[in-house]
């Protein structure tokens, strides 16, 4: 079946979402993952001993902020792959 | 049943503001838990017997910063999921 | 009862506006809170004495801070479920 | 009553003020009430004794950074449920 | 008296504007409160003797601040409870 | 009289003017005087004695500050109560 | 003498530049001030002996900054009181 | 088969996406890894006997960062080569 | 004379740009002089010795930035008072 | 053949995200390099006898944070010399 | 002569550029000069003796940083009163 | 030949993006490069003796950020004189 | 000879992008310039013995980033003075 | 040959983007440059003995960030008199 006019409209309106979505989604994540492992370096660095503390911290600190992007990565692919509004279209 | 002019709108004002909440929604979240991660680190480095309090207090904090990004999410999946204006529009 | 023009309109301005409300509604609340639950962690490990004091102030202030990103999220569910607007055009 | 083209116009104005005006008005506030908030936490770490002249000056500085805030949740009120332009258009 | 033309645009316009203009108009405000209120605090950790002194300028500089932002409440409530513009158009 | 076509774009100009001029005019003087009483509380904490001096410099420069704020609200009440350019199109 | 299409647009863009220039043109010297008076504050504070010296140098500083703010005022005030182009359209 | 009207929308609305979603996208996890990066080197210069977990650490977390910007990547060579709404469009 | 379209169009960029021009213009001078005024009093309370020689070059150097502004005023009051090519349109 | 409608569209979009992609994309990296490269040569001049390990270490880093800016310039290419949506269109 | 349609378009174009190339051109050297008296004032301070290779030196570096914004101006001046493509309009 | 309408759009969008991404391409690698060229000399300057190694790993880095600038340049370079799409557009 | 449709347009173009070339091409040289100058007066304050290498050092590198704008100049006069598409135009 | 409609889009292009091109192109180096040649003058001051490593190692350094502003330049002044569009154009 070729697409008509509202399909279409509805396939670049979910392209163009997808793609914005996870890509500012995952800037802030990144800055903030960035700043735990180095302070986590620099833990470290200033205390060894602390390491088996410090890296477990730093996982499930990474663990939240990683989910935080899993969010923006889930409903991008939602859009592309599951997209309600499409399935509806395009039957 | 295909689309018409209204529908077509009102999926693609739900698409794209799905797309966009979760996406900006996540910035402020992100930079604030490594921000809470990365001092949490450093003051186990700093403080290791206070691990503990510190442990504890870094997960609740967490978890008020992980619910400002979930109240984005939740916006976000209703408006993919169980959008009220859709579903009048559909009927 | 199909759409018309005037209340697709409205629609689309409420799924917009009360996904953006939310979203750079929780911008600030996301940074403030980091920056509470920060510096309690660096007081808790200078001052592990404090410790009530210090979580009973923490928990006060985020309480307070996430007052305000429950105002945005508030007004967001009123656009999307109890919209007044919305609810006079489809009667 | 159904609306006509100049109520659609004015509820539009509403929706989309009210949101943007309480997302973009909690972001001053929540800034400065998290920095408020972490100085607080800094202060009673370093001087545990002077505990209830600063929690005393936290909470009247709060109240009046929070009501920054609520000036603009009552607009976003008004214009949602008190709108007088509307109730004029819909009289 | 149904609106017309003209008295519609002015009522978005109002409408429009006295909501960004408080909008706006908190984000100084909060941002100098907070950290006049911030400064307060490690200053009375700092000097406990001075209590008295550095509360009452800190009063004082809170309703400097706080009056910046009341200018903006009275014109975003003259727009929409006082306009004159409004006033002369739909008599 | 009702409004004419240049009459409504005149209104219309005056209202958006007068709440962007006193939104944005109030954003640096309130920075600038939270960062002078911010100096004034922790330059008493330090100094005490000079309590005179530094009250009396806080107030004229608050003061000065408070002027430029000042500016824009004539100019916004000027735009609103007493616009030369309404006047002469409402006569 | 009713306004024609050209003075419309005359009175539109004075109306607006003359808001916008005030509006934007206190952010900088408000700024300025602000870091002038605080620096002032502190100085006192450190050398009170210095306090004539240093009063007459912020006094002039301040009035040096009050200046570029002041040529927006007259800008602002001439585009709607002795604005030439105005008065050419009228006559 | 030559193209429509419909299919070139979606062609550029994918080129577009593409290119935009992962330019945008490693603009965080570049300033992540760097800051990553550079606290490491910092922390082995400091302490060069902690060489083995502060390598170990840094390498987990530069996995997980890189990982967001594959997100991006993911999505950027979905929208090119395996786009579900162009294979549509196309047959 | 009445005003005709061209010579309409001359005036209300000439309105615009003076406006724009020394409202953005005074922002850099505001901000440079601010904080030459705030180094000078605080060289003053370090050094009262010095005071001939650095009030001297303060005031040398806020000439210097004043002019800065003076230049953008200049453009300002000819676009104003003596437009050569408004001259010639009402010519 | 000469080009037609569609392809030229596709042509243009194309130039155009190849450009502002690999523009754009390396930003990011190119800051986040300069870090590491700079946090090196200070960790080499405190502690030269870490030499190998640090460099080591610094070429692993600025691999990973280069291969970020690679994705952006195999986007660039693609959409310039393989791109299968301008392959398509004109086949 | 009156203005046709093209010499309208060129007039605006010059009025608005010369406007915004001194507005613009200003900032950094504003924003240059100011860091580079205070940095003066405060080696002053500190060096009393150098007075005279700092005076000249600074009195260089201002003549430097001037020419920037001289540059803008000359641009500026012959936009206005020695405009090329307008003195060919006109003639 | 003289162009036609199709080609003229492909060479404006070449020679657009040709000269934007070089010129936001350096933006990044300028500021990385200052940054390692400052802290090599910093470095110089406090260990003398690290030479040799401080300038061969700057120059290594310089060759990287170096590199990422050269992409920028190559796809410029490749748009203006081997542009795929203009080849065939003129054919 | 008087202008047509084609060289108003280029000369509107040469007008806007010569100021704006110049405008915002001064920005970096002159905050810059303001950097090394502002080093150059603390290192003589700090080492006046090495005044003769610090002013010619100054000197190269002013020269150098005067060179930056210096490009930016010439374009700007190239395109009002020497402008070859300008030229050909009007032959 | 006077000039047609698309050789004058060509040409516009053309001169807008070789102006923006070098506009922007110098604003990193320009930083870059200022902060290496502010390092080197407050390296020499602290350490003259190095000053022969440091002068040489700052040239190579600017030289390295100067290209980076060159290939710009090199990029505006093709697009301006080597333009191979403009050649195929006008032949």
């Amino acid at each position: 079946m070729a697409l008509d006019n509202y399909t279409t409209i509805i396939a670049v309106a979910s392209i163009a979402t997808s793609g914005i979505t996870i890509g500012i989604g995952v800037l802030g994540p990144a800055i903030g993952e960035g700043r735990a492992v180095a302070t986590a370096l620099s833990s470290l660095a200033q205390q060894p001993d602390a390491s088996a503390t410090i890296t477990r911290t730093l996982f499930v600190g990474l663990a939240m902020i990683e989910s935080l992007s899993i969010y923006c990565f889930v409903i991008s692919i939602i859009l592309i792959f599951a997209n309600p509004f499409w399935n509806r279209a395009i039957t």
